[in-house]
């Protein structure tokens, strides 16, 4: 891997959370990174690795208000707050040229009227959302190389669009546009470090149930990138599943190939449209990707299988936290700063 | 509950599974049961509660060999044993008016070619299967209440047969025959407690992963009884999945509903189709039904969510070792001896 | 088991937290029990079985307000609420003839001094303290018989004097006062149903730590217990740890052996003592007792190492909120109303 | 960090377990090294990564066996075997000016009769044993430069040698030499990856025993290398626990303070002692190290309580397969090659 000797000023705003520990632990080991500040109002002045221990020796930075944290001097903020922050503060960075990825949702969706309905507020800044850029690397590089503010996508979002993306290419899609299943299954750090009795261990250990079934704010998420990839409408049932494990997230994608494409072979097709992508594996044919053999890393694999010629179903395995999350935003960062793609995300995933 | 005094002799053949000391741990306390015998040939001689400790005062036998245990005094036999035990020692048992519960696959098929290409042997007792009777009793009670032979249910098909049957009524199918999709999750004890790499903890935990996606023995069970109960065929895909806890079972099985079936109440439906059936309980609109609800009680819970005119999602959750195998293996019991159906097989179940 | 036709008319206060589920699982299935009323001010009018689910089809209750509940109509009354809230209730209760089962700390010091530097808040009803038994019924079953008002003893506690009392009994002490240290391990439930970051599952999932290492509410309470039982004094080291499963808890403890005992058939002497009595069982030597073989049941099971001739190693296993909680209570009850001590309190543990 | 150029041409003997899988994942990213083979007579001609697909782009080695190897050719060859492997084959390698690591236990015992005593066989080089070292770099960093042979030590006995060193230093012995208890935890990946009943899932989750009451292999290690240490002999009780955790170990050690010794600073004396070393974290006073705040670092958490004049309690955490077994062995070639002794090794703890 080419290094470059670039110098990168990170700002983090609210660090409390998994992903705002998880940007930590991959931006403390990336080679072109300075960690400048990190923000919270209400651990200012704690050591960030008095709350991580895992970061003892590696970080050294405390939390900050927002105040004391000059944001404005960094080149790049990330935003792992909830909805609805990242947007309050987008302007002001970007008059001071700093660039934004937002973890949250903030400037996921383009269409404002869906945005107020899931998430139940009004966009503050439409004209922010509409240069801002959906930051799936696989499908948006070339516009995230320019972005300002980047939307860093859903966890379950980005398994199921890399799951489906090389089946719905404008002009080449290969699949009916409903009858679509994502079975999506994720690990309980995906519900954040929020006290919550449904996410206690007591509560979702030894433990499996749905939620969501009636609507998740990931399905319009889902429903507008594949509009925007493929240039139609797609229809699709989405269920979430809670996990008991801690990281780790599986979509298991069920599509009727249209009649047309009965015939294609859909593995080489996955190898051919993932084989320079760094941190999408298409396993070989038969496999199903297990999460741990991503945990801990920036990686998303695929097993494609077709069990008979009208059917197609599609395995997609990441850590929630890391393709799903902050190495996916890291990974943004790279490409908007023109650094190696890969720098710092090339961990090898923890197994056992 | 009205009890019974009647007593029934039991015998179990291979209790070294958890298949086996499931069915103790239910027996034990049945008010109708005399443990008779257990046998295993390999720890014949061994107390059965220094295997399984929980039984420590509550089962005094020890582990017999078959020639010792004189399963031929018994009223009637389990088999917690591989595929193929039961079909070997039914006709002697028959022979002796003793009934034959098998938790294993032998009975489970009627088309023996099926069972030859699944199973990899040739069907020995061809007759004998002809008269047994898959014992589920939800949808075969009356032939079960006079059955010498019953083929308990395996675990994957109780919870999607149970989730279908209202639907696919004979002269009232309400969903097309095609496009069936159920994803299904279990626990690991749905592996057995055989010593085996993939199930150590160590793999298994933290972890999920699909599994059988070119194929699945429980495949063709559930095709067969759809045919049975409906009169026609049915095409489905059935993944299923390893989720990291003891115990449970999850299926959601997304449905295409018929256009002359679109306005139904499927709600009510359900409701009406299990209003007397002592373990399925269908819950509230819009539920979505937790393993741990039925941990360690034999239950099905079912919820049932339309998300669309032309869709039904249908989530049914079991204890796989208590509604899907030891426990429907007593309900059986209790149905071919006249006892109270629920007769041992009232424990709520444990949360947390 | 002898039965009895007496019919107990039961009232819980505070039954949204674990003990509080359990103890209606519990009482559910109790054979002399009618389930008078359970109060939550939060959940008034929500059904129990609509909180915990597990319950559906066998507790029809509502959470009703303290004033619904019209409790001076039970002939007992159990407080699973924080603590505080039963000595607050407890004079009415008794005046009116109730008798009260408080599964917090109220009444589980007799030193108010104590209580108040622990608890933090001063005792306000000492007479009523100083005629309270703390309901261990193998160490004071007589009086239990005719408390009015029965403290239900801490969990470590359970297992700690347990695991203690056959080597401290009044003069007939076998081992040393000071240098006895109990590390002990508890499961994720015994922090309760309470949302807090500490006890999510992605904190406490595949993940061990001390805590309390500076103090624990239930070491002043082992201390007390150990000197009502010896008439002197000992010294022990307490360290809990936090492990993570849902319920289970084992303590190994480690004490020295008085010169004079060095002979002692300590075995013997633990299988003596505990000869008679239902919910405890003495492993034979060498065992180890695991947690899951006491899942769900009230029962405690200890093995008892003699590594060499000063030194014992006593491990005590139970379940946190069984034997530890809300089974002992019902045993209490159970003694309090001269019924058969083990009535409803017969369930096998769950295992796997 | 400064960086060697060096390039160490390693090998692997048995890679098929968990040790040899986390030495490929932190060699594979080590930057001196160049993976030349690893063995596996089973496994011969399967590509690593097709059997641990963590690896997948990473590593693309191929399991060879030792026949085509060619071992001699490496500068160091790590054993992740089962006991006896490395003995059999050290004298060649050594020959060959190959040095060796050994993951098992053919050399941590210098008395060849406890050798045999706990593991039932004697031992085949006594010559090379007496010149091999033990691979504490705490303890033996300056035997080890020159080692040809290194015993990298048991994970019980790094935790409790590191967790109790500063206290028994020759001529500085701060406790006293009986009474020692180390209640040890293990995540069950301390197992191995071998199929066996007792390590499944099932078994294993959401329960916890001791085991190995009556004797560990790591007792003699850990008394032997006290004695080395401090020059006299301690007497301790080592209890190992089965944590349900697939990485971790959480060591609690209780001491008696000699009276001479009641007024040291502990805390102070830990923080000296360790200050150089890069590996192991002594954590504020009143700390709890937690397992996860290590996992998949290079690194042992220590927290010292002194709960009365008399008692010391330390907490010593690690991951069992990296401080406790695979990390460092690595750490010991660093050593043994002059490279940077962090080299490789400054993978930050997963948390969550």
């Amino acid at each position: 891997m080419e290094t470059s000797n670039k110098r990168i000023k990170v700002g983090i705003v609210g660090g409390t959370g998994y992903t705002g520990v998880e940007l930590l632990r991959l931006l403390a080991a990336h080679p072109n990174v300075d960690l400048h500040a990190i923000t919270s109002r209400s651990e200012a002045g704690t050591a960030v690795a008095a709350m991580f221990p895992n970061l003892r020796g590696h970080v050294s930075l405390k939390f900050q208000t927002p105040e004391d944290a000059r944001l404005s001097e960094c080149d790049v903020v990330f935003f792992a707050t909830p909805h609805g922050v990242a947007m309050a503060q987008a302007a002001e960075l970007i008059a001071n040229n700093v660039k934004v990825i937002d973890l949250a949702a903030d400037f996921r969706l383009q269409n404002i009227n869906t945005f107020k309905k899931w998430y139940g507020i009004d966009h503050s800044c439409p004209e922010i959302l509409k240069n801002s850029v959906y930051g799936m690397p696989e499908l948006h590089r070339e516009q995230i190389v320019n972005a300002k503010v980047v939307a860093n996508p859903g966890c379950y979002p980005t398994t199921v669009l890399l799951g489906l993306a090389p089946l719905v290419q404008k002009g080449n899609v290969l699949i009916e546009s409903s009858g679509i299943i994502a079975d999506c299954k994720s690990g309980v750090s995906g519900a954040g470090r929020t006290a919550a009795v449904s996410t206690l261990f007591a509560e979702a250990s030894d433990n499996l149930k749905a939620y969501g079934v009636a609507g998740h704010r990931h399905h319009p998420e889902i429903s507008e990138q594949l509009a925007t990839v493929s240039g139609q409408g797609f229809e699709l049932l989405f269920v979430p599943h809670l996990v008991p494990m801690v990281r780790g997230m599986l979509s298991t994608i069920y599509v009727r190939i249209l009649p047309s494409a009965s015939k294609t072979d859909f593995q080489a097709l996955f190898e051919n449209f993932y084989q320079n992508e760094p941190f999408v594996d298409v396993m070989p044919a038969g496999s199903s990707p297990e999460t741990r053999s991503v945990r801990g890393a920036n990686m998303l694999r695929i097993g494609v299988h077709k069990p008979n010629d009208g059917q197609l179903i599609i395995l997609a395995a990441q850590d929630n936290l890391v393709k799903g999350a902050s190495g996916q935003a890291i990974q943004n960062m790279n490409i908007m700063f023109g650094l190696n793609e890969a720098a710092g995300l090339q961990n090898i995933a923890l197994l056992p």
